[in-house]
């Protein structure tokens, strides 16, 4: 089976995962399947809840980005993976797993996924999803006041001290590895429409 | 007959005009054809050539865009077109026209398109080709020197004065109204497949 990993990375609240569902949602079956670095932070079992919820989830270190490569690699070569799970809420890594079989196409997503040498070189097609600061800025504060309950002073805080400095650090530079940057993500229907297109030949 | 129109804007030397060329090389037959905005630099009979190669070829006035924007929607209404030709050694619109027959798809490229409204708002997919400025010069120096016999100090002299002031003013912010951002544009073996794809389907 010839297996295409399309990677679609972007800042925070750039409209990556709208783009990812959207996609996702164009294909029915088991032709198309999605993957998340988020799924594969790492587990910090050693630390306290109060500990965790202070650690850079926005660096690099942050990921098991290891794991993810050779799930992908796996992946690539027919055999099924057990992606671990991620909980927002505990702020750690899950016991549960969940099985993703083997498919035509992979949608790989995340803010860091053009920064790692290894994981950016096993992508055939690589999408960088391009929105201004201030926009992805306010659907943070949308989504993680409004959905994942935190405080607006804490996702402030947050965003000025690690997820602003890592995005210029990490997440902008990155940009220079995509074949093509879709400014809006999944709310930008033209190329929404483009990729589906390009991912319904693929399977084809 | 279904017509969609595709617009390929960039600056100088971005790789806007080989992307065209292989999109056009990939399609036989009288399915896709290309117009630049190039051919509607205005007449200038009025000058002396000494004259014409003082003025600015890089700002919107230097385009006669009333007339394309008529002639794509003559097209879109199944009406063939007579665009105008213009030398680059003569600085100045020739006598001679070419005819132009309807078209499934129809791209138009220039450093500009996306600026006028009227223009971009006829385009069904704007793409935009992004390169780093010094790429682009290293480029236009290439072509202007080599293919087109312009002295190196008359091409430096022409960028710096109103080529990279004009960029600044008019192309770089018209990325604005972009679907999708191609870096390199023709160069960009990724996103060439996949406009390629994405025009086969609309000719299907």
């Amino acid at each position: 089976m010839d297996v295409t990993i399309i990677g679609v990375a972007g800042g925070t609240g750039s409209g990556k995962s709208t783009l990812v569902k959207r996609l996702r949602e164009a294909f029915e079956g088991d032709d198309v399947i999605t993957l998340c670095h988020d799924f594969y932070y790492k587990a910090h079992n050693d630390l306290t809840y109060e500990e965790r919820t202070k650690l850079n989830y926005d660096h690099p270190q942050a990921f098991d980005t290891h794991m993810l490569v050779e799930h992908l690699k796996a992946l690539k070569n027919n055999v099924a993976i057990e992606h671990p799970v991620y909980s927002f809420v505990e702020h750690n890594r899950m016991t549960e797993t969940v099985t993703v079989k083997p498919s035509r196409v992979i949608i790989v997503d995340g803010i860091l996924i053009f920064e790692n040498k290894e994981l950016r070189d096993m992508m055939d097609i690589k999408v960088f999803v391009d929105t201004d600061a201030d926009l992805r800025l306010a659907r943070r504060i949308l989504r993680d006041v409004c959905d994942r309950g935190r405080t607006m002073q804490s996702v402030v805080d947050q965003y000025v001290t690690t997820v602003k400095p890592m995005h210029e650090e990490f997440v902008e530079p990155s940009k220079k590895y995509a074949d093509v940057i879709i400014p809006e993500g999944g709310f930008n229907s033209v190329a929404v429409s483009m990729l589906i297109e390009n991912i319904r030949s693929l399977i084809r």
